[in-house]
């Protein structure tokens, strides 16, 4: 018996027919029978983060509230500027504060992404990789999903046309959940 | 002669009493006679970088108006989570915007960096300085200002206290404005 | 009762009195009561990685055999050009091959370093890191032991005079016997 | 009239087969007519880095002669576990010393390369440029020579057949030599 694994999609992009986010969807419906993933709408919400803001607005709360009652949380990461976005960077600038109590702390990760170009992401996920170690967030090595030139493997409703990605985000999804129980005390 | 230089400040910390902000205007009391810095007060007002918004928002594109019109930039670097700022990257994704007119686009860069802990921010600049090659950005190699303990070298009105501190801002804006002067066609 | 865990410890410093070589003596001194760690002797006498040699020269071999024989490993890294020494790089160029079967694949890993400068070697300690995701070598992410002016904390002959190291290289070897166990089957 | 430009290729491969080796060929035929390109033999026959030896062996002497007397540097760089190979950085290791008079030391570089897989060599290229920070080697940004799939674009004896590729080649030639002329004086 598998007991549930509840996991937190959060999408780097905040344009809404981002194909990260779409990744996100087509990962959800290939999970194993005992795992969900929920997708965050918080992300473009957050005000940029400043550390003069002492108490949690709402809507920083919620995020970092829904982080906390995920058993896994997987980054959809998209490369901007060579790196991981503004926004994404900006969610993790809330959500790892502060260090000793934050919602991160010891939280399983995985991370998915895609790009227009050839990186497949790679770079943005090499960066956002450093960042987790800073949270003490325990990352899934393998299997990697870099999906370059993403857009020939989506249609124009936003659904993954290549099985060859379908096939890996299901492994994928297959080795997030082992790593979220291997995580588990 | 020595052509006036224009440089541009842009603090990735939005915090009022930041340190980071601190050591731009630190450099910009010890500049060559023919540099001026001028500090950027808007990153903290730009909102979310969202590619469905087509067209750049007043702030944004005031911004972007204040880098075309600089000679040269500036970051200052603070390291959160081992990387760059949020808020330092929000700006980053909408100022490289589009990429062949992009103000940043052959834009002599330079950064400065300091953090409370050991890495005097070596981490975060390291990632910025990837950044700025996808921007096509010509960044200072060295002398790098790597401020480690910064909280030590300034006292609590933000001047700083260390003359070592001092004479590498000297040095470094000595290099700053000759790497403006080689970057000039 | 805990079963014995053997760690492999691997310095990327091959100088004779190297302080990275002391970390993981002291290292092996203040490790749980059933677990061991034997330092390697064979990084300095392997050739430079060439993919025309088809077989592996009975150094290497013998390399590769000791990381195969052990539940972890461990690297002393050093920090040279703000990366890892070629030495060590070119030992995880043969260890790492063939892919499929490396001695790598799956065997937890954890990283310890110390440099003369400010920077406890922690950008060399970055990108090794990153290319223990290729190898797909499950890492440790904390505690990271990152040990600035590392010239101050031993004495002549190579002994740690600073406690505060002894007692991060104790609670090191903890996390490091815990993630050996996390990721046996 | 152009004065002429002596560059220096080092590729960080060792296979005599190598299609970075031959990348550098090709861009050495497409080079404007006042610069030439050299290709190092010597990185493969340098003993490991140890700071143990304190006069350099005649090889290295030769392989750090070589640098100094060309105008500029190209470094042909595979990627081989997510970042340079053992002997590229080995190279660095002894060409970096000693650090106030080494050879690397405002010397220009450029960087081409390509890999089997879909990086192109990407990532192995970020971490080399972190390393040419250290020596204060100033690396031209654009164009970058990013070759994915690279055995698809060349022929069995290692003849480039993509003109995309050549085209490239030699926007990086002439961009490379104004990076050259831009460091003189």
């Amino acid at each position: 018996m598998n007991s549930p694994v509840r996991l937190l999609g959060i999408c780097g992009s905040l344009r809404s027919a981002s194909l990260n986010r779409a990744l996100l969807r087509e990962l959800a419906a290939v999970l194993p029978a005992h795992a969900t993933l929920d997708i965050d709408d918080k992300l473009g919400e957050l005000p940029l983060f400043n550390s003069d803001i002492k108490d949690d607005p709402p809507v920083v709360a919620a995020f970092k509230a829904q982080i906390s009652a995920a058993d896994g949380v997987i980054f959809a990461c998209p490369e901007y500027n060579y790196s991981v976005t503004g926004a994404l960077k900006n969610g993790l600038d809330w959500a790892s504060r502060p260090p000793p109590t934050s919602p991160m702390r010891n939280k399983p990760c995985g991370i998915v992404g895609g790009a227009a170009g050839m990186s497949g992401s790679m770079r943005a996920q090499a960066h956002l990789r450093q960042m987790l170690i800073y949270s003490d967030s325990p990352t899934l090595n393998q299997p990697e999903v870099l999906i370059p030139k993403q857009f020939e493997r989506f249609d124009s409703t936003g659904r993954l046309t290549d099985e060859s990605t379908r096939d890996l985000l299901r492994k994928f999804g297959l080795a997030m959940v082992a790593h979220v129980a291997r995580h588990r005390s």
